[in-house]
Parts: structure tokens; sequence; C-alpha cells
């Protein structure tokens, strides 16, 4: 199947320059957007930065449970033998867990929570489910980074998301601090999709979730973007929250720091923006990487 | 020629703990002490810490002139073929320059600074002369980190330089931020000497300067050493100054910001630490990298 017209075209042979995105940024009007949980400064916030931070949204006490669930994993090896544990490029440690939601009933009920759900109803104005959930581990002295990249981009060109009407939501399960390669977001940056250079080879997600190479934009681009402004890189304690746009430009360094950084993301997806067949031609990814199936709306908990 | 006897013996076969350093760290008393530049504040910051910071030390405009000069390097295809200057290992762009004293009259100058050089004779209690000077480039976007490792555990291994009778005084070029991979300093580090394992490869140095591998101190000994305390990360605007002990454990992260990081280093070493024959074994490094020959002790700018 292949698409007859593509909004947003990347990956392409030739250099294409950045344009405008063609979707809002956040989708309820009226009373609907003014119910909550966000504020209408909040709202106007994200609409112009594309990310939100909460500092200890969640007390790091609420936290322990979670981690006591990772540590259980840590301890059990057939764990990094698993397609959706991805392992670091140059050290036999665990970089990523995808579909941590499948795996554990805890972090299951969490997506579920109505504080976390009740923002994903406001941003996107829609019932929602999970595309991908992940934990994003990076050891202390060995962790890399992650260039700069947009979420979207990849989401469409990789997994066939039609339109920008996702977030993700981070929360910090260790303190996340200058030393450790913290997240770091181009504000302003989800107005533009800048497309990239580069056709996707098949199966690129088994390199790509090492070290993304291709969906990176060229460095001119990136420095267009921040000429007028300037990088943030939210740090706080364990259990603080980063909400950003799918299309927000993000990367973060490598952590030479002692300090392991430890990150949750839930990725929160419109029930009218599920996947259709990858922009890029390829075959999709797996399930644990983008969610096609397990599409039911969520419900909050009780 | 070889060393009957090593007081600080590294690049071992096998594990060695971390011991306590043999040699002082401020060398002068009484009087010469007292007669600064140097507080005694600052002298005991230094003893117990390793390093010392000067935001703005000098101004921006002072600064202009060392700018100007390395614009018109970079305009010199052919300064990246000289073996002084080392390329960045994933991009065709300057990592080092080595010797730029000896490239640059106005650079020569400036290491005879007298408010350099005094706070060298207060600090090392000898004439001094400059056993390696360089500039570190990071570039925006492909700038690479370094490893943690103590400048005098390569000095010593690598050029034989004796005892710890020597610091690095770092001249921030371009502004230093949490984004740009700023130096990171373990604070008290340099009171242990760390030996690390592994034989040193001749001509080392064309592979270390590009990317150290050989001289960093394994990770559980990098945790005790940070189990007590904090890494700090000193950064301001071009003109300010960090002046860290030769024996100081620091490192730095890659570079994703836009903003190059651009530093100037001076090491001063006391004219009675001159190099004896390097204690691995190993042929000298170019004078470029570790001084031999112009040893001449620096004599104060009028």
């Amino acid at each position: 199947m292949s698409h007859v017209h593509d909004l947003y075209p990347s990956r392409l042979d030739q250099h294409k320059s950045p344009f405008e995105r063609l979707d809002p940024v956040v989708y309820t009007e009226g009373r609907e957007r003014r119910e909550g949980p966000l504020s209408e400064d909040q709202l106007r916030q994200y609409d112009e930065q594309g990310f939100l931070f909460f500092e200890s949204f969640f007390s790091e006490r609420e936290m322990q449970g979670f981690l006591d669930d990772l540590k259980e994993y840590d301890k059990d090896p057939s764990l990094k033998e698993q397609d959706q544990v991805i392992i670091e490029p140059y050290a036999d440690e665990i970089r990523s867990i995808f579909a941590i939601h499948k795996l554990s009933e805890r972090f299951d009920r969490l997506t579920r929570d109505p504080r976390l759900l009740d923002m994903a109803h406001q941003i996107l104005g829609s019932d929602v489910y999970i595309h991908q959930s992940r934990i994003n581990d990076k050891p202390g002295f060995t962790g890399t980074g992650f260039n700069w990249h947009s979420d979207f981009e990849t989401w469409h060109t990789e997994d066939g998301m039609p339109r920008m009407r996702c977030f993700s939501l981070s929360i910090l399960l260790s303190e996340n601090n200058q030393f450790n390669g913290p997240l770091m977001l181009i504000p302003g940056s989800h107005r533009w999709f800048v497309p990239t250079a580069g056709k996707t080879p098949q199966e690129n997600w088994k390199q790509s979730l090492k070290a993304q190479e291709i969906g990176v934009p060229d460095t001119k681009v990136l420095e267009e973007m921040t000429a007028n402004g300037e990088l943030v890189a939210p740090q706080g304690p364990a259990g603080s929250v980063i909400l950003f746009e799918c299309n927000t430009l993000h990367a973060s360094a490598n952590n030479l720091s002692p300090w392991p950084r430890r990150n949750l993301f839930f990725v929160y997806n419109s029930i009218e923006n599920q996947m259709e067949a990858p922009y890029c031609g390829n075959r999709p990814r797996p399930e644990f990487v983008a969610t096609r199936e397990d599409v039911e709306p969520l419900r909050s908990l009780e």
C-alpha cells in the first residue's frame, strides 16, 4: 500500500526545507479546554514551546514501587535476549526496554492514572491509547546519548502515524541533572516539520534504537532552529514529569557521571490518529515499538 | 633508560588500588605563600578541592584578539595536515591544536602574563615553564567528549613527569554552558593516585588524543571517588579561567548543542619537575605534546 499524498514527506533523496506544521498543537476548545487539568497558561506554553515540565509531579516515594519492579527485571538475564530490550552500543547494559506497560501490571495501571490521562484528553481532544512505552536507561559512565530528532518524523515515516496528534510523557525514575545526560529540547521546534535526507533501510529500528543516524536533521537546520532561541534541559528529582509534543526536536548527551539516568516514556496518541502503512514504504516495525493492534481507548483508573 | 623505583606506577597488568599522593599540592610557605596573588582561602580551596574557578578573569573583549588569531588558522587548510593538529574522530573538524604558544606570538605572550605567572610561582614554588599548551575545540553538534582521566597519570607514564608539581590553566575562549560539554571535575580526586590497567601501546598519543581509552580509571574506582562527593562543572562566559591540579580527575561529555566549546590550556610545570624517560618504557611523545627542550623559565611580561 502506498500513500497518494504524503503531508509530511521525509527520508528524501534531496534537501527539503522545514515547513510549518499542518496540525493543531492543542485539540480542545471551549469548555473542554477550560476544564483542565492544565491551566490556560500551561496550554499556551505548551502551544508555543512544545513542552511542559512538572517538577516532582509524583513523589519519590510513589516512584519506589516502579523502581523495585525494574530491579527485579535487572536480575533476570533472559530479559536482555528479548527483541524489545535494546542493549547499549558499547557496553553490555540495557539502553531501553520497550512496551514496559505490557510487561508490568504496575506500569500498565500508571498509563491510566487520571492525573496523566486527563491531560492527554485535554490536549488531544479525543480518546487515546499508548502508541509506545519504554524505559530509557542511561547507565552511569557508559550510557550513550540520543541524536537530535523529532519522534513524529520517525513515527510518521517508519510507523505510518498520519498526523501530529500525539505527545510523550516522560516520568523521571531517577534524578536528572546536568551531569547525567538530561533530555534537551528546542523550544518552538514542534511548529516546524523538518524533512530529513536519506532512505530508510529495512529493519532500521534494529540499528536506530541503539544509535540514530537516519532521521536526524542536518546541522544547518538545527542551527537555524536554535538561532533565535535557547535549549532547555528540564532537571529535577525522580517523580518529575516532562510532557513534550511529538514533533518537538530533542536530544541528549552521553552520561559520563556515576549516576544512572532512568526515564519512563508513555506515548499517548489520539484514537483518531492510528497507524497506517509506514510512509517510507517499509514493513511496519514490531508491535512493541509501535502499537497497531492494542488500540482500545484507555479508561481512567477509579 | 628504566626507572629503578616508580613512585606512581600505572598501566599495570593487574588492578592496583588508589593510594594517597606523595607530593604537596601547594609548594610555597610563609611569606612567599602569603604574598599572593591567591588568598589563603583560595589556596586552601585548591589544596582541598584540586581546582579554582575565576568567572570572567579576563574580559570577553580581551579574548577577542585570540579568537581572531584562531579564525585565521581556521582558514588555513594546511593546518589540519600538521601532526600537532588533532582531527575529530567522526567529523573533519579540528579537535585540538597543540603547542599553540609556539604558533602564535599572542598566545606565547599570554603564558607570561603576570596575572597567570604569579599564580604559577605561588602554587609551584619555583620557576616554571610550559609543559604543554593546546586549544581544545569541541565543535557544535559533532564535538566528542573526553573520558575520565588524570593528566598527571598520562604525563608520568607517557612523558616521564616525575612528580605532581604542575597544573593546568584553562582559559575559556567561548562560553561554557551545561549544553556544550563543559569540563567536569571530581573535587578532591587530586589527593589520590589512581593506577590504571593496560599496557601503553607505542605511539598511543595518535589514538588517545582523539579518544582516550588507555589510562582511564575503572568505573568501580570512579564510583568510589564520587561516592561521598559531587561533580562540578564550572561554567561562564569567554575569559573565565579554570585552574586545576595535574592529578585532578576530569572529563567532559560530547557537544550536541549548536554552540562550539573552545578552551585554551596552558600547563605550567615546575622547572624542578622536568621530564625524564617515560615511565611506561615507550619512546617519548613529540615535543609539541610534552616539552623536553624548551624549558627556559618563563619571565613576566613587563
